[in-house]
């Protein structure tokens, strides 16, 4: 299994504080050793640092942690190998442009044998998370036009997450660098932080931020994970089935669909 | 202007001591400050470093000359913009996935006011060199299938590079991770090592290395750029409308076409 990070915001802000909590994950406070990927959207252009092996031990992931870079939105993922070898082309997040836009995909669960339909779109790696994106971006190419509106893809998107649900567990971040769009089936949480700002401390390793120190009153800031990063806060546990979508740190769209009630999978060895 | 440099070899070797020549001309030695990309295959997988500022002051960059990646095929590009603002959208190479393999395109030159054909890939910049990319990949996805060979295939590519340098600067590198392939209408380069492996020089930097101590005598490594990187190695230079297909370090197909003459762009400011 994987645990997933994602951060939507008003204003470009960095990951240093959390990416660094997830990363200990990755080979040191959890057992996520097989891969790491971050995106970060910068305008409509999207740079991804991608590593085959354990983040918690990686020299670039740590460059990540210490060199401050902007976004308002970003999607990382830390991998524990279930479906698919241990290699970069099944590393996540996963990058495809449709309309002139880099779509970003990272999952947390197993469609086990996941076959994608046909279409432009088609996996270069042998994961059934990638074959869910190639899927995913056919149906919306197929269905729908670049001048769809927002909330009209939005609703096909919970359309098409809550039948992927129905064959497995599916924990989704999806973004176009404008929009975050989040699906939980088993495990997800969110906190949104806004003016008056104050510290956090970090589970995973012996950190703390002020934000107050590092925002403006009229930032607002999400982050999305699997697990809470943090032990000193109060996050937003989504329920099973539960979406939303963010759009400049705040929740624009959300609902809960039904889906079949799943343990989350032990780690995988 | 930018320049270009690529790489293909027999193993997987690592891109640090021509990388670290190239990035001192994003800043120090030339003026290629707007920007700076690479990217490495690693198996069917690819990981692409960009920036939109000067390589030669950037931490990344740093990282990517001293921490040794291994790959058969990379592609790298540092910018000095002319067509389209510095942004990271606009920042070469680009990545898109074509029939389940990601491709990779780096440009130097200018076809200025050029607009692909409409079709499926679309760019997400604004850069003639993307919009290039674009219509390159949307031509083969509807005059080709997944399985024509990489004869034929090269045969296609030397058409629509010859067509698109007909129309201005079109200095080339495009790689599926497999093959690489070059196209010269003005400026570009290239050497083979391999057995017996000797010293190289970097112009651009007061760094030596000796090969010999880190190759095995089976290995064949070439390199592709846009002006010689050394001054104590006898590089093959490409004639106007030369082009050649690279393979595990060594050429596959070649040959020459007609292409109007043109001098090399002098850096705009």
């Amino acid at each position: 299994m994987c645990e997933l990070l994602a951060m939507s915001a008003n204003t470009p802000t960095d990951l240093c504080f959390s990416f660094t909590g997830l990363t200990r994950r990755g080979g040191a406070t959890g057992p996520h050793r097989d891969g790491w990927g971050v995106a970060f959207y910068e305008g409509k252009g999207v740079r991804v640092f991608l590593e085959s092996g354990a983040s918690a031990s990686s020299r670039i992931a740590e460059v990540v942690q210490t060199h401050p870079i902007k976004s308002e939105v970003a999607v990382c993922h830390i991998r524990q190998a279930n479906v698919g070898e241990v290699c970069l082309a099944n590393t996540h997040p996963f990058v495809r442009e449709l309309w002139g836009q880099y779509w970003t995909f990272a999952h947390n669960g197993q469609l086990q044998g996941f076959r994608p339909s046909p279409g432009f779109y088609q996996p270069v790696g042998d994961t059934d998370s990638e074959a869910l994106f190639c899927d995913l971006l056919n149906r919306i190419r197929s269905d729908s036009d670049p001048g769809i509106s927002r909330q009209a893809l939005t609703d096909r998107l919970v359309t098409y997450a809550t039948e992927y649900a129905h064959r497995g567990v599916f924990n989704l971040l999806l973004s176009n660098g404008d929009w975050l769009f989040t699906f939980c089936t088993t495990r997800m949480a969110s906190i949104t932080r806004r003016a008056p700002f104050g510290p956090a401390r970090l589970k995973d390793a012996d950190v703390t931020v002020d934000f107050e120190s590092e925002t403006t009153p009229n930032d607002i800031v999400s982050v999305i994970v699997t697990e809470p990063l943090t032990t000193d806060e109060q996050w937003d546990i989504y329920a099973p089935g539960e979406w939303r979508l963010w759009f400049k740190g705040e929740v624009v769209q959300s609902g809960c669909e039904s889906v079949p009630a799943r343990s989350h999978p032990h780690p995988s060895v």
